[in-house]
């Protein structure tokens, strides 16, 4: 059994609190009281987050994050519907690999990946193409980090009468959302992002009428959502076996997000590990890829040195070894690395973190950043 | 935090051991080699016991039980195939459920919950339907804990050039499968069950030719197996998230499967349980459902006590207040609950949580058994 623990500065996976891993410690019976009253507390507690308690439905499903996605457009896109798909990362374009697999009819509107889409830009769509029903949108795009203009474009696809698609997976319980001000009908999230607990389910927030209507949608059995529900409304009950240890660990860092002091404090957290990286890193000459105006305190992207004597993997070995682990980058036309501001880490870790990164790149004598 | 632990005597999640809980108390990188090493390990222990390492791959999939049977389902079986679904209980009916969502043609035989389909059976059944491809059957239906005579029947669909699908969810572990032996395109199993890991991961042990013939079947993209393993070869790692800390519980639930002497001492445990359970129930007057013969040391069904001071509701919490949790029945037809024989749970657990049946019965003047 390994016994050393790493920080993990990565987007989920995260860190978690030893109180969230020690919820685990613990069987628990999927068809018994104790347990349905644990989720149906988890649910409540997650719909309060985005004052969604009248108007949506919490869904918890089993399995990461994509599986979550892909029952919210199964289950919520009619088979005769049509999507449009806004890309500027990998997770948007996973959105429409799904609708693909799937068969649902969609269109993809991309721009480049340090460029948010904007509400001018979907509104000019919905006005080309009367056809489509639902948007599917990425809030916080972590393969880069950028933000994209929610509420702007929420604002721009109810004006039209469309349905919108939101994959909130990595700013969830960070960055607000507000179910009242915001319409949706599928808002997407994770056990294991900025919640803090550990990954093995989904969530989907859906508009109460929207699943009511969804009965027979959905490409799957255990995907549809529109039955998960009704059997946990009518049983207390997951259809399925669920991860019941995930689920303690999730109830266990819910109520530590309460003791926190809710979103404000979690964003407040995160935005000031955000600060912190941006200013030590860039003391070492290490340059972020997004600008500062649409960089979400999630993840940040850097630049990899340009220095020959550079090269990832041998740095991240580096860094692990002196007790953090970062995350590689994912575009394609520049070189880069990530790391994450989320998880259960505070200033001081990411002080020491940036340090450990001098370190090694001292060690690999990377002179030219 | 609840701290008191009920022994469950369900059928997964059941009672882990301390030492695989504990391994849930380490965060991982999903992108780290220390991580991709326990996948790979875990595939490979998982493999050696079904001697599947030259014929199988190892699929694991997030999700529960029934995610890895639609995965093995919509993968494996063509869009054009045909699949006879052998059924004597729930889980056979949801194998049918999941052909019927997936749009797989699909025809079913089903005989009495406590009647195992026989070879027989399946021999005039592929006699008269030359046009299906594949065949599905439940190893071990948990919803009575009836055995299926698997051997028998993979042999009459061999002959027939079909390819069988197992649903060994409830057995994996702890009845012998060998797959140099008994020719199968998918067997199904879990984390949660006989390998007393925790539950939040399916694994399906696909035949290495009908895998890599499987490309573009899947209905789904996060259930599609081909993918799922393409990728996991090419990288070593998982295609999304992980359940990292489950896939952490499960290698070393392994680590002590092996260190008890693997198969047969687990198998050696669980049939010991079953006995006792079923000579001490008897000695209370409590007959169980099906006859010795095909009943597998897995979950034993018994009849409801005929007073009618029975009701399994308040049993239930009676039974649970004295430190067990049981099972609601699953038969329509007659009134039953179920105890699990598997588990971190040996003959003294099994007898306690007899005696604490039968002082529940007498606090509730419960006579007539
Ligand atoms: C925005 C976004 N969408 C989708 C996903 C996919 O989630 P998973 O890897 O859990 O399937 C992620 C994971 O990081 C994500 O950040
Ligand atoms: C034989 C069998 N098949 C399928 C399942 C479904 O598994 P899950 O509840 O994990 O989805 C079970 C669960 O107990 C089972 O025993």
């Amino acid at each position: 059994m390994r016994t050393a623990a790493p920080v993990l500065l990565t987007p989920g996976p995260l860190t978690t609190s030893a109180r969230t891993r020690q919820a685990m410690n613990l069987d628990w019976g999927s068809w018994d009281e104790a347990f349905n009253q644990l989720t149906a507390s988890l649910c409540e507690q997650l719909l309060a987050i985005v004052n969604g308690a009248d108007s949506h439905h919490c869904v918890p499903l089993q399995g990461s994050g994509t599986f979550a996605v892909e029952a919210a457009i199964g289950t919520l896109v009619p088979r005769n519907g049509k999507v449009l798909v806004l890309i500027n990362g990998a997770y948007g374009k996973r959105l429409a690999k799904i609708c693909e697999v799937l068969g649902r009819s969609f269109s993809t509107f991309e721009t480049a990946e340090d460029e948010p889409t904007s509400a001018a830009d979907v509104e000019r769509l919905l006005r080309a193409d009367p056809t489509v029903s639902h948007v599917a949108l990425i809030h916080c795009e972590t393969s880069t980090g950028i933000l994209n203009p929610l509420a702007e474009i929420a604002e721009v696809v109810a004006r039209h009468g469309k349905r919108l698609i939101i994959d909130a997976m990595s700013s969830f319980g960070a960055l607000p959302i507000d179910a009242r001000q915001v319409p949706f009908d599928a808002l997407i999230a994770a056990s294991g992002k900025c919640l803090e607990g550990v990954p093995g389910m989904g969530l989907v927030f859906a508009r109460k009428e929207a699943l009511a209507a969804a009965a027979g949608n959905s490409h799957s059995l255990a995907m549809d959502l529109h039955d998960q529900h009704a059997y946990m409304a009518k049983t207390g009950q997951w259809r399925f076996t669920p991860p019941t240890h995930v689920v303690a660990a999730l109830h266990e860092a819910l109520l530590q997000y309460h003791e926190e002091g809710g979103l404000p404090a979690r964003l407040g957290r995160y935005a000031d590990n955000c600060q912190v990286l941006l200013e030590e890193m860039a003391r070492l000459g290490l340059r972020s890829f997004l600008p500062a105006a649409i960089q979400a305190p999630i993840i940040v992207t850097f630049h990899a040195p340009q220095d020959p004597h550079y090269q990832f993997k041998a740095f991240y070995e580096r860094v692990k070894a002196k007790g953090f682990i970062l995350y590689p980058g994912k575009l394609t036309r520049v070189e880069t690395f990530r790391v994450g501001c989320i998880g259960q880490v505070g200033r001081s870790t990411m002080q020491a973190a940036v340090a450990a990164i001098a370190e090694a790149l001292r060690e690999m004598e990377v002179l030219d950043i």
